[in-house]
C-alpha cells in the first residue's frame, strides 16, 4: 500500500471511531483511560524494551545526548504517564456541557452545546509520553487522535499504541479512536495535512522548523506556538524585592520552557536601584545577561545585546536586558519582539496596572507574578495540550475544553421563517 | 511598488492600526460606525457613478446578468448597508467583557478577557456591499480589515473605502483600519495569505473555488463554509402537516441560500402519506423532485437522482429526496453527505428528538423547525458575517462575539513557581 492510501485509511478508520466514541459516556471514558494506565504499568518491561530498539539506533544515528535523554522510557517516564492518565480521569467531561442558552421572540429555544472536535492529528517529535498523554486529553474529550512521532521514537510509540488499542477494545471503545502513523517518511506527514475532510485540527509539538512545516503545508486548522518570547516589565513604581523574585523565578526556576522570561524591560527610573538588588542573584545562579547600551553602564557584568538577543527565546540561563524611558516604550518593546506568549508587569501602581492587563496582547498578561504561571495547571484548566499563541479557538493554554468545540442545538414547535 | 511590497505595506499599516483601534471605546466605534453611514448616504451618487464604471467593464467582459445584478449598487443597497450599520451600533461591543474568572489556591485571581483578534483579512466576490457590512462588523469588535474585493467591483469597493476612511478620520480612528487592497491580480490574493505575521485571520466569502484556494494557499487561519447540504429527516412519527410546513419553508423561502434544505430524508412508515400531502405543495411552488428509486415508486413526478444529486447544493427549486429504512440510515445519510452546516429532524416523538438533536454533527441541528433558522439574525447573535462549517473558533454563524479572542489576564502579589 503507498504511503498515501495508508494515511487516508487511517484518517477514514478515525472518522468512523470519532463517530462512536463522540456519543460514549463519560463513564466509560474513564474507564478506557483507567484500563490504559493498567496496561502500560503492567507491560513496564515490554516498554523499555522496544524503547532501547529506538535508543541503539539512536545512539547509531549520532543524536545529541539531550534528545536522547528525551527519548527515554524510564520508570519514572511510565509512572509520569500513568499519573498523568489518571489526572485526565479526574478533570471534568467537557462535553454536552450547554454554554448559553435563549429563548428567540418566535419561542426557538436556542442553545449552544459543547461537542468534541472528532478528529485531532498530533505531530511531535521524539518524546514518546506524548503518546499517552495526547491519546487521554483528546480520548476524554470524545476526539479520536492520529499520532505522528519523530521516526527515532517509533518502536516506543507504536508499543505504546498497542497498549491504548487493547485498552479500548477491552472497554468496548473503538480501537481506532487511538492510531499511530506507522510510517517514517516525512511524506506520511505531507498526506496527512492534505485530509481536510476526515481531520478536523491539528497540533504539531516540536521545534520552529516542524511547526513553520506544518502550518505552510496544512489545508486543516492548525494549533501551535512558534515559540516563547516572553518579557518582565519592571516598572517605575515596582517593589524591588517582589520584582526581584518574580524576574528570577521567570528565568531561573524552570529556563528550557517556553513561559521562562528571555528579556527583562526595567524602566531608568528604577534600574540603578533594582539591579544592584537583581544582579547579585542572577549571578549566583550563572545566568548570563546582554544588556542594552544603557543597562550596559549600569550591570558591568553584561554583554552588549544584539537585535537577535530580543528576538531570541534562548531556553537557557541566558537573559537579555533592556532599558526603557517609559511605559510606552515597554509595550513598543514588546509589540515589536514579542511572541504573543507571556508578559508581565511588576508595579505598585494601581492605574499601570490595570492599563497594562487591558492593553498588552498576549494568550497571558500577568500583574506582579511569574510568568511561569501560564500554564493550564496553574490557571486551573488542568491538563494541557500546549500553549497556542494562535488567536484563533484557543489563544494560551489548551486544555479539555479547547479540544472542544459548540453547535447549536435549537428546539421548535413547528416554527418557520417568514 | 511590487504587489508583493504593496500588500505587505498595507498589511503592517493594518496591524498598526489594530493595537490602536483595539483600545478604542464603545462610543468612539459607535461614532465612526454612525459616520460612516451618513456618509454612504450623503455620497450615494458617486458611490453610484463609480459602480457604473465597473458594470460597464461587467458588460464589456460579458459577465451573467446574475452576476450583473449582484455587482449593481442601488438606492435599495445603499440603504440596506446603512441600516446593516446602525444594527451593528445597536449591538452589544464584546470586547473587554469577562467570560470567566476564578481565584487559585495561591490567591492568584485569574480571569479571561475578550479581545479583538486583531487583523481580519476578507476575501470575497462581486457584491460591493460586503465591503461596508465586513468593515462595520471588523470595526466594532474592535479589528482592523484588509477588504480584497473581486476585480470586477474593484472601482464601487475603493469609493466605499474611501468613505469609510473619511469618517475614520473624522472621528480620531486610524484610517488604516479599513483598507481595500487596490490591485485586480491574483497575485495579491497569494501574498496577502502569506502575511502570517501581520494577519489574524482569513474569511473567504464566495464560491467553492475561492475557498478552496484560500484553505489551499493560507499560512494564516480560514473561517469557512464551502456548501451547505441541509437535511429535513421526516421521522416515521412526525405531524404531518408540520413536516410540510418545514420542509416546504426549508426548500422553497429562499432557495439561494446556504441553509435551504437540498434533500428530504423520509421514513419508509409515514413516507406515502406524507407525500400525498408534501408533493402537491412542491409541485405548485414548480420544485423539481429527484428520488431514490423508493421514492419513484411513490411519487410519480419524481426523476430518478443520481449519486450527485444527494451531493448537490442546488441553490435552486430542486430537492433530492431519500426514503430511509429507520432512523440510523437517516444519520448514516447525513453523515455521507452532510456538509456539517445544518440539519433538522420533524418528530412527535421525545426520545428521538432529543437523540438527533445529541448524536447528529452539524453547526445548528434542529428539532421540528425550519433549516432556514441557521443564521446569526435568528439564532441571536445580530449581525453576521457568514456560517462557519469549520469546527474551530466559530462552528456556526460568526457574530461579532466571534471576531474576538480571550486572553488569560492575571492579578497577582508577588507569586512566584515553587
Amino acid at each position: 500500500m503507498s504511503v498515501e492510501s495508508t494515511v487516508v485509511k487511517i484518517a477514514e478508520a478515525a472518522r468512523c471511531a470519532s463517530i462512536k466514541i463522540a456519543r460514549c459516556s463519560t463513564k466509560n471514558k474513564n474507564e478506557a483511560l483507567q484500563k490504559i494506565a493498567e496496561k502500560i504499568e503492567e507491560n513496564a518491561e515490554l516498554l523499555k524494551k522496544e524503547n532501547e530498539k529506538d535508543l541503539i539506533f539512536a545512539e547509531e544515528k549520532g543524536l545529541t545526548s539531550a534528545m536522547i535523554e528525551r527519548l527515554k522510557i524510564t520508570d519514572a517516564t511510565i509512572k509520569s504517564m500513568c499519573d498523568g492518565l489518571r489526572d485526565v480521569i479526574k478533570l471534568e467531561d467537557p462535553v454536552g456541557a450547554v454554554t448559553s442558552t435563549c429563548k428567540r421572540p418566535n419561542n426557538l429555544e436556542v442553545s449552544k452545546v459543547r461537542i468534541p472536535l472528532g478528529v485531532i492529528g498530533i505531530i511531535y517529535e521524539s518524546r514518546p509520553n506524548v503518546t499517552a498523554d495526547a491519546a487521554g486529553l483528546c480520548l476524554k474529550s470524545g476526539n479520536a487522535v492520529i499520532l505522528r512521532g519523530g521516526s527515532e521514537a517509533i518502536n516506543s510509540n507504536l508499543a505504546i499504541a498497542g497498549l491504548i488499542s487493547d485498552a479500548l477494545v477491552e472497554t468496548g471503545l473503538p480501537k481506532e479512536a487511538v492510531q499511530v502513523i506507522p510510517i517514517s517518511d516525512r511524506d506520511a506527514v505531507t498526506f496527512m495535512l492534505k485530509q481536510e475532510e476526515l481531520i478536523d485540527l491539528i497540533i504539531p509539538r516540536g521545534g520552529e522548523g516542524l511547526i513553520r512545516f506544518v502550518v505552510q503545508n496544512s489545508d486543516i486548522p492548525v494549533l501551535k506556538h512558534y515559540k516563547g518570547v516572553c518579557h518582565v516589565y519592571v516598572d517605575e513604581f515596582a517593589d524591588i524585592e517582589k520584582a526581584k523574585d518574580i524576574c528570577f523565578n521567570s528565568k531561573v526556576q524552570r529556563p528550557g520552557v517556553c513561559n521562562a522570561m528571555e528579556t527583562m524591560i526595567v524602566h531608568k527610573k528604577i534600574a540603578k536601584d533594582f539591579f544592584d538588588v537583581m544582579v547579585p542573584a542572577f549571578m549566583d545562579a550563572g545566568v548570563e545577561l546582554r544588556g542594552c547600551d544603557a543597562t550596559c553602564k549600569l550591570i558591568k557584568e553584561a554583554k552588549p545585546a544584539t537585535e537577535e538577543d530580543f528576538h531570541a527565546e534562548f531556553l537557557d540561563l541566558i537573559l537579555a536586558v533592556k532599558i526603557v524611558e517609559d511605559m510606552e516604550s515597554a509595550y513598543t518593546h514588546i509589540e515589536k519582539y514579542g511572541s504573543l506568549h507571556t508578559e508581565s508587569i511588576v508595579t505598585k501602581d494601581y492605574e499601570r496596572a490595570r492599563r497594562f492587563a487591558k492593553d498588552v496582547d498576549a494568550s497571558a498578561v500577568i500583574v506582579n507574578a511569574s510568568t511561569r504561571f501560564n500554564d493550564g495547571g496553574e490557571l486551573g484548566l488542568g491538563a494541557e495540550m500546549g500553549i497556542s499563541t494562535s488567536k484563533l479557538h484557543a489563544y494560551g493554554p489548551m486544555g479539555l475544553t479547547e479540544l472542544t468545540t459548540t453547535k447549536f442545538v435549537v428546539f421548535g414547535d413547528g416554527q418557520v421563517r417568514g
